[in-house]
């Protein structure tokens, strides 16, 4: 049996370049093995990959980070590049074109053999964030006619299989018809017929289907690939799961950003100019929301002049208000990204939401109450605060359930803007009870 | 070929119960797809699962929600809950005994064979949220002595063969020793060795491995299925990429619910008690964070009562400054969770934030002094407004990036905490720059 290289040995013979030791074992090596020990030690990437073949090498770009893949590339010789990119698969030339600027874009196009170039402009030709943008036209289809044997003496000879775990039969057209699964392949005697083995109860995505969506279907059935088809269930190409992990983490990353009021693309290593960007509209925004509730305070500064003790503390009114309804629009918000609400249970997780949303505003209504009243010695003090501390949270989470909801109606991301709606309304809205009570209240309050 | 059925014509068939039409289509037929039938007619579940084999009952069971799983199993006699639960993968089983109560659990347990019910109680030992807990013991692993041929022929007499991609070479105390793809056993000639395909740099997660590190673990390598192993390399199991899908899903429900600060158990179905439940801590703990920002605005009474017009504005300098501190910190928080903040690149990115936090400053400052110079008709007053706005908002970013970088350091996940101390930080320090900028320029606002 083959021995077990460490990682050490490992970077050793690739430093010493022994072509034939490093032929031996480098199949054996995960690519992104390879890629660790490159960023490890930057400055000996040149002579790590010197001795790699060109099938190595590609599989390395394809690993790499897409802002990292064409510095990858661009170490090596117009020829070796184009070998290179021979080896990749489409779908990931296809992702490095689409962070290259135009000129080096043409460049690298040029360097493609015509039939690659030809597919990879087909491929540029799909939205980025569609099942389309995701697939690869590298694909083994086969007609069903023939037994395991001669599926498994075929397989043999088709030297450029790519990772594979099913294989999709078509008709003369390229029509959909069914999929095989390797599993079955290697589990069925070999004089089965194929046609016994393929399920025609294939399960495809659309090439327009947005990521999100063909995300959720990956992980409803826990599929490891899926075909791709066009309007006539004519297959374009295929999707692999781990394509779909780096979708799950990057619509994750959106949600998060939408919900911490970010531009979905800033990262935490992003420049100075892109942060800015990213986060100047949302506070601007936000600007215009507590100009609207310093607008109420406004109209009440001559009870506020009465009483100033109402200015120390209105604050955690409010406060409280907001964080509440940011607590409800959390669950709602990922509820219905989940897919968690429906008819059926929108209108009992609504009343529960009020629920929720009076009996915190009477827990933490009291404990501001009381604590008021202590500070200020006087019970109507306390009162106005605890009613209105009550008020604001019962309606903060109706507004936490109701804004996601109204939002995704209207087919904007309940992520995007839910949080500025809310909080205006616990701010307008807190202020607007506690001054406007104690104004009520006021010769009781003097 | 056979034909594609559509789910109505599954329906009617299941319903009118032609066992042996029904045997002919439905190892075709996706249990997902059975399952959606399921839940689109409740009242017809009895009569459409009446008439299916144990094993593809076991296969709906499998793909239900965990909380569905032992409704749909205890519709059956004792008898036929035995041969479900003997045909469901062990790992599946595990989790539904997870989800029940000590008494049905038992009544579970008594109804597997020995073999399963030694086998999981083993796996029940493993915590829930790591490596073990994921894994089922259900493998297919070889010695590596035979050819392709020979491996073909025994996969084709191993019935039970598990979904799967991999088979997996150990020696005779079953330490690991080495994988082999599917796809390379049907891509290499019959009297391949399989020695020759036996890849033995097989990575290998630990048992009480955190399931987010094997998550990461399957992302890195575009694994979709990993050997688990102990701390003598003896192979337990085997983890697939669709339970990994399912951990990257509860995980990404954590971090929001941590954001948003209420328990990451909740859910939007959750009972009013449960949400209560995971709430009202958090907010209890923003409470104090409220008074004591109230502490310092009370501190500076004497002030706001000379000139209330401090009060409408002060509100606007602390929200603002809670904003972009949110920001801030959701970019560290989510850079952390991805592993994108290095000691090399750390010192860079504070500089950043501070930079954002100071040029953000500038124009929200500049903004906000201007509306509160009209407002008051006094240009000191707009000063205290902009300088007090620009200190804020600088501190709230840096709060934004040292907060959760600290609680990182100290084993807490940032997520969890960070937005309750940044907003302390902003509320408190705003308060007191506006009030004390406000103090001493006091004889010029008057």
């Amino acid at each position: 049996m083959k021995r077990k290289i460490t990682n050490e040995e490992l970077k050793h013979l690739l430093l010493r370049g022994d072509e034939a030791e490093i032929k031996e074992v480098i199949f054996d090596i995960h690519p992104v093995v390879i890629l660790d020990l490159i960023h490890e030690d930057e400055e000996a990437a040149p002579q790590l990959l010197a001795h790699l073949s060109d099938e190595v090498i590609a599989g390395i770009v394809e690993e790499a980070d897409d802002d990292e893949k064409y510095e990858l590339l661009k170490q090596f010789s117009d020829v070796k590049q184009s070998h290179i990119l021979e080896e990749m698969s489409l779908d990931e030339v296809t992702d490095l074109l689409g962070e290259l600027e135009d000129e080096e874009q043409k460049a690298i196009l040029a360097k493609l053999n015509r039939e690659d170039r030809e597919d990879v402009k087909e491929l540029l030709t799909y939205g980025e964030d569609t099942a389309g943008g995701l697939m690869t036209t590298e694909f083994i289809s086969i007609r069903a006619k023939n037994t395991v044997r001669q599926t498994l003496e075929y397989l043999q000879k088709s030297t450029d299989a790519e990772t594979t775990y099913y294989l999709y039969v078509t008709d003369r057209s390229q029509v959909l018809k069914g999929v095989v699964s390797l599993r079955d392949i290697v589990s069925s005697p070999f004089d089965t017929n194929m046609l016994e083995i393929t399920n025609p109860n294939v399960i495809s995505v659309r090439y327009d289907e947005d990521q999100e969506q063909v995300a959720k279907t990956f992980e409803k059935y826990g599929f490891v690939m899926m075909p791709v088809v066009d309007e006539e269930n004519h297959m374009l190409g295929v999707i692999t799961v781990d394509d779909i992990m780096d979708v799950m983490q990057e619509e994750m990353t959106e949600d998060i950003h939408r919900l911490g009021q970010v531009g979905k693309e800033e990262r935490i290593d992003s420049k100075l100019g892109e942060s800015l960007k990213s986060r100047l509209p949302w506070l601007v925004t936000n600007l215009f929301t507590a100009v609207l509730a310093a607008m109420v305070i406004s109209y009440f500064e001559g009870t506020i002049s009465q009483v100033v003790s109402l200015a120390t503390i209105m604050p955690i009114v409010t406060g409280m208000g907001g964080n509440a309804g940011t607590q409800s629009l959390t669950i709602v918000v990922r509820g219905l990204s989940l897919g968690e609400l429906s008819k059926e249970n929108a209108l009992r997780i609504l009343r529960k939401e009020i629920g929720v949303g009076m009996l915190s505003g009477l827990v933490i209504g009291i404990l501001i109450a009381s604590g008021a009243m202590l500070f200020e010695g006087n019970p109507v003090f306390g009162l106005v605060t605890g009613i209105a501390m009550f008020l604001n949270m019962m309606l903060a989470n109706i507004a936490g359930y109701f804004i996601p909801v109204v939002l995704e109606k209207c087919h904007v991301d309940p992520a995007l803007a839910s949080g500025v709606f809310v909080t205006t309304v616990t701010d307008v809205l807190g202020f607007l009870f506690f001054l406007g009570l104690a104004t009520m209240a006021l010769p009781y309050l003097l």
